[in-house]
């Protein structure tokens, strides 16, 4: 069953059948947690190849709301370390793009089509402050593999350059660092702007329909029997 | 020599003597980046054992101008990755506490008797959020080992505790990523109050001698002829 044909009453109904083999405390952390996701902002990562800075920054996408995080692949494997991410990508949606040749622009492109504005993340002078970085719209924030940093592709196609500011001799920070001080900070100032950072009534439903078949043993069996015995109520394509 | 031991007017000439041997392009950076170093605020790390922790943790310092770092190795002996800590360590001051039975109590009770106040990182519910963290007098914020996390001798005398908010389902962070968002997140507010957060003339004088040390080839060579040649001038005990 493809989850995205199917009206929004269709979804409720879908989820509540779901939800009645989930335990009360899950749920209800469910219905926290989504309140608080968001899709304004999403991360992309750009061919991380050590499993502890990938692993830290998709707890830091979990713990700080965001939803979505685009995987660049296509020179590095992406590998996590399970004593780092802690479960953490059991709640996230991971898109992964790996073709050699185009991975860097399939990703910008995919996401500038859904009106992200990208912004490469660089510790160079005439950057702007991530301070001064506006909110208002909605932003995918690239970072760069750990030795040599963000592509050229990535540069020629960043909308914003954006830098922290740092005081010291070492002139970057670690990767997961950064990543997570641009979401604690970005975050934080968009959930204290007027910008509308929610997720829409539908897209809680499929995020809430997505976390309770990872937490449920057979999901594909539930579904299959669910549009077997409800049909017509169930299924009304769009 | 005990560069402790000697007067303010005789720490200046021993610089000036140890700076004729350093590039002008380093003499310039140690200028800047003293004016910008702080030691109001301070950290420790608890039995932190894995080494790109520790490493990103140094790394962070450096960057947000932080000059003391206290080291707990009671447990567990605290190792570097050469590749994450980018040679920041050159550039701070790490006190290490090795003694399995007091290093808590040792760290603790030092920096008390200095005037600061140890800050527990936890993540539970009631802790005061970093944002209500008063920054006007001295803290020591203090992060514990990758699994267990503080040790109950930390908690026991600990003068304030401190959490990032989240919102997600995973319940913490990667300890490096915890450290770096308070640093980023306190030393911008200190720096923007009306707090007194710079180093003394002296503070920067003692550490400008450590940095051009580091950065020599042979710097016990070079003292010791220096204080050979000029011992009235130079040695003027306090």
């Amino acid at each position: 069953m493809d989850i995205d044909s199917l009206t929004v009453p269709a979804k409720e109904l879908y989820l509540d059948y779901l939800l009645g083999f989930v335990t009360e405390n899950k749920i209800s952390k469910f219905e926290s947690v989504v309140k608080l996701r968001t899709k304004k902002l999403t991360i992309i990562l750009e061919n991380i190849f050590q499993p502890h800075n990938a692993s830290a920054v998709l707890r830091s996408c979990d713990c700080f709301g965001i939803h979505d995080v685009h995987i660049i692949e296509s020179k590095y494997p992406f590998n996590i370390n399970p004593d780092v991410v802690m479960g953490s990508t059991k709640w996230l949606n991971l898109h992964k793009y790996s073709n050699p040749g185009t991975a860097v622009i399939d990703c910008i492109t995919e996401l500038k089509s859904k009106g992200y504005s990208i912004v490469a993340t660089t510790p160079h002078e005439n950057d702007l402050n991530i301070e001064d970085l506006p909110v208002d719209g909605k932003l995918a924030i690239i970072f760069g593999t750990e030795l040599s940093g963000l592509s050229d592709a990535v540069l020629e196609n960043a909308d914003y350059f954006m830098k922290i500011p740092m005081v010291g001799f070492t002139e970057s920070l670690n990767v997961s660092v950064s990543a997570a001080i641009s979401l604690f900070y970005l975050t934080n100032k968009m959930r204290n702007s007027t910008t509308d950072w929610q997720l829409t009534h539908e897209e809680m439903l499929n995020i809430k329909i997505q976390w309770a078949k990872r937490v449920l043993k057979s999901p594909e069996l539930l579904e299959k029997k669910y549009f077997e015995d409800f049909p017509d109520d169930a299924i009304n394509k769009k």
